[in-house]
């Protein structure tokens, strides 16, 4: 097989994320400023579909009404000349410093409010450029001490901001959802929403929860310790997978944002697993930060080496799903009864309590011999991703 | 102050805390069985208000309806005694090898419906005690590998099994409300649920979802490494915290159940800043597992010092929010503010959007320059938690 | 490649391995207890060359010298009819509730002296079955509170202890050297040297240094969120890598002691290909749990799952290292240049500092502009791991 | 008691720490740069008695010799106006795009040869300050991917650095001594010698050993769960702690650089009683950032709360040692024991082999069934550090 993306396969790149310079806590730029109608340009050549954005990624923060307009469509140029679309677009709430104590729950009603503002104004620019996703990460969402946030407070404004941008996009007749994006900290001690449930849960309190879902990040998850592959199915159990942001990480640390396939590679595997079989028909998009060791050469095969990855793992994946040792070895750890309800059509709790299988006659000690049978199984997954099996 | 603690103070424990032997992974019990009526006379005697109990803590696995009713008579008649409530109940599903692969999700059908049924008896047995929450920890609900549970269907039978119970709760007239304890792992892998978060966005897919709440633990949130303060305030702003388990844990590790006030001290000072101002009525639980280290002795020094640190908290935190410099200072950090809501009353997107003072003539160099001042109010929590004030 | 292992291979297991019988801190026994005679009938045709134990797995605590030697002798016959060795030995000094306050560090002189005598006992078996490494791990050398243990004064009994088995090998003559085992915590909140890293510091102030030498473990490495690869490449470099546990471990969480491959399957494949590029010689050690849900049939498989994936992982890295373009991207990413010393032979400081090649004439912004190309290096890495080449 | 610093209380900042600007990898600067006299004289107003330095902190790279002797001679003359020490000084050798795959053991060995020279360069410049400690950080010795970095390889390549820095200083007659700084990760994703220990254990095998000793940094050893005050405790066993970094740190995640009694208070309070009572003498060094949500004056407030809570706790530490109770309950949980050797002066192993009352005559199970009375105990800490007795 050759691994090589097309755009069927719906991969999509931030322009921030090959755009990134390298500048980190500890140590400045490592690599030029990145031309966006340049990454858009080998983006394409590489395979991808789509690009996205924080506003600030394509018109510098504060630019002109002139300079935007200049900006926007030199980008749709690029955009239309690569046959590449935007299906998602974000904005930078976390960069300037007026944004320190955050956006839309920032301690400043001040900084609230322009936060409220410059977001209409990029989901303007989103719906103009056919985006049909609207992330929102809320990075600096949060706070390093216990009396610098009254959660609850800070809950009903961030609930006050998404309604508002719900009613504008309902008002405006676009045809845009928002993704959520949770993370648990860093930039802050502590950032609200900090888990996929958090965010899930989170959505139902709002006016139009059907105009919400998450967006969950691959090492963002990882950063708490929870499995992205438990997560992730949670969100699409709740109909809300709206986007996904694919990298890697290892472990609980700081962010990493390594390319997708490193990192955790049996969540990876899973991961990919799970989207490939349940249905999820939207981008494949990367969110990850080649590191500041590679110049552009290294730039250009990590977000090549994104894509590869996940073309591997699908074509392992898929080949798992398909051998018939592992639907029988399937059976043997009854995955099959999982699918079964537990119930009889229609059971009550009286006809529950009247089935003495169910208890009186049931035997526990006698249950509790059967073995899972999961290692055999997760042996089987372990030769398929390696392609050792035979 | 004497920090003695009181009933009206509704400090309860689980039976199955004080009764710990003190088997680990690697140990042998140290401790001997502790006879439940032993329990509540003591706990009794230290200032506690209620105990808690699953089944089996009370009733021997496998016991006898005979047996069973003569455990439930001498317990009730120690509680009278004692004048000690049972304000919640739960289930034992984890610790019979039949629930290995879990209980109200194991893969294995006739499991899922014992596991009901084992719940259903218990259920009436909470009702006949007077308890009025009932929680459910599914400490087995999970895996160790990737293809050994679907999450999804897994999800469908969670649910399946809540539905049934809140409906069982309903038709028999019970005054009773499910509380969901969440975990992220330890005994399983990666466990369903892992979060405050996953829960409430689970039972807002349940049939009846005002019949479900969470009951947080402090040391489960802590073991991904989340804020147990952020993570209660979202369960209280969502009007969903039923119940509240509290103890001590050191970071990202195995499940400690230190006692309250163990661990990590910064984090269980606000939270009892939270539940005290709040409008928390429910009890102040302690679920902790006194060091196998300790004798008899050491178990009830350490039951007595669970209640001592939270009045400790209680009073310091008490202290802190009267403080007129601590006033003072959060208006300085413009928590003020943070009430307020963003919007005028009934602004629309269109209003905000008029409002030129939002955007056009804010500057945003100007107001990020306003200082946050959070750490001069930290400081004076801190002042007031170590009583250096002054 | 058929991945089935010989003798040559030299893998070995512990008793206490397959042997575990699933109890865990939330359950019972899942599995029923198993004769260490058929332990090693079958790691002997799973292909295994060696088993190891504790002192308690082969004679329970506590029985007397008739017990004790039958034991032993059908154990020796098991092993000869097997044609297995006994490569290393270890002492329980955890299990019973003697040592709930640890063994050599024990705040009670008694237990101190008892954990000595208990070792020394098992050192002579060790000994007498041919043994040539005594793992040490000091599973409850620790503490849960600040001044329940002065880790200075635990330091000194801990090397007293050391430095008597020391002597007493000497004396003895026996071919015997001692691996400590590091692991940063459970079943004590914290232990003592809980990395690698202390542990090498330890036995450098111990009387007979050139005696000791570590035992790590992949997973308690993983435990601290630490690289294996890297922790081990320290303890080869000081000449130290005694023994090694393999294991699986999926981030920082409780200690899983999953099959070697399962969990951090990259950190397995850089660690495997350390051992086999550095000329490690010992055994490989599997020290893993089969996970409780499964049977006896679940942990054989999970056995032979362990010695597969060492073989799987010893392939790739193989591969990895005769491929012609992996060393010319080695060469891009200048680890010749790593290799190469600093400074020239003989070089003194004077001589460094009259190198203006060194300093004065050396462009650091043009240096810097130089990428790494680890990218692309370990893309390469990847596709071996994966046998995606080509 | 008035939480006072004054000179005689050795407290000491980084013109690094009080000078931060507030850039993270998420958001520019938030603060103006702070002039380095500025930082002397307002931390001697505050009570310091000394302030500490990287090389760019005081003389921008690439900086002039006319240049570099006009900062030095402004900022003796602020030293000597505020009557401020110099007692420690370290090397920037990760900020400049040349050290992004680090300095002493970067692959490029020119970057390695061109940090050694600027080490030197400034090794000279602490020595003419007067500097006692010359702390070295490798914050980018490491690697984010398995091959890109020949560990063993590296800390040859460490051990030639340190070797040649020990040389030099031992010629020159330097009254030096170099303190090594662990940490296990970020900015790289694994870095060299991550903890106290493998920090211990590498300068075991320079060649003047006893030139070399550790930096402990609090938050360091957090993020990787280990417990501050044991770590501190082995490298004050070994002779080995030359300096330390105190600040704060919530767990395991990025490093937070809080301000000292942020984060874990607990540890705080264990670590200062260690310092105190073992009689630490050098300087008490805070290394920490002032959250980027601060202005100047929150600044200040933090620096200034650095020494309180320093101050405060050990306060406590102090009363907690001198209590007749906690003397008494330190004596039940047998610290007297554990302080007393195991052996008897000159017992060999043929005389503890020889004791009966060590093993046969031992009865284990009798003395299992003393309690530790390690609860107690550590809520009479508790008491202690919240000024709760009485």
């Amino acid at each position: 097989m050759s691994y090589r993306p097309v755009p069927e396969d719906k991969f999509s790149f931030g322009l921030w994320t090959v755009g990134w310079q390298g500048r980190d806590p500890f140590g400045d730029a490592t690599r030029d400023v990145l031309d966006p109608v340049e990454s858009v340009r080998r983006l394409g050549e590489l395979g991808a579909y789509g690009v996205t954005f924080h506003d600030d990624d394509l018109i510098p923060f504060g630019a002109s009404d002139t300079d935007r307009e200049r900006h926007v469509k030199r980008f749709r140029q690029a955009l239309d000349g690569a046959g590449m679309a935007v299906p998602m677009v974000t904005t930078n709430l976390f960069a300037h410093p007026v944004f320190k104590d955050g956006a839309f729950t920032s301690n400043d009603r001040d900084v609230r409010r322009f936060a409220l503002r410059k977001t209409l104004r990029n989901i303007d620019l989103a719906a103009e450029l056919g985006a049909r996703t609207y992330v929102c990460w809320g990075g600096r969402e949060g706070s390093e001490s216990g009396a610098a946030k009254d959660v609850r407070a800070a809950l009903d404004r961030m609930k006050e901001a998404f309604d508002l941008l719900g009613a504008y996009v309902t008002e405006q007749g676009y045809d845009l959802r928002f993704a959520v994006e949770p993370k648990p900290n860093e930039p802050r001690g502590d950032i609200l929403l900090p888990t996929v449930g958090h965010a899930l849960a989170f959505i139902e309190r709002l006016e139009r929860p059907e105009l919400y879902g998450v967006n969950p990040e691959v090492g963002h998850e990882q950063m708490a310790g929870l499995s992205v592959q438990h997560g992730i199915a949670q969100a699409l159990w709740a109909g809300k997978l709206f986007h996904i942001d694919l990298n890697g990480q290892n472990g609980i640390k700081y962010d990493q944002d390594l390319r997708f396939g490193a990192g955790d590679l049996r969540q990876a595997f899973w991961l990919v697993d799970l989207l490939e079989t349940a249905g999820y028909e939207g981008p494949r998009h990367f969110d990850f930060k080649p590191p500041r060791t590679e110049d552009a050469e290294g730039v250009w095969a990590s977000a090549a080496g994104c894509m590869r990855n996940y073309l591997i793992l699908k074509e392992r994946a898929a080949a798992f799903r398909a051998d018939p040792e592992v639907q029988e070895a399937l059976r043997s750890s009854r995955l099959d009864e999982l699918a079964r309800p537990t119930l009889e059509a229609g059971e009550t709790p009286a006809a529950l309590l009247a089935d003495r299988s169910a208890y009186e006659d049931f035997d526990p000690d006698v249950a509790a011999r059967r073995g899972m049978a999961f290692e055999r199984l997760d042996q089987l997954a372990m030769d398929h991703l390696l392609a050792a099996r035979g």
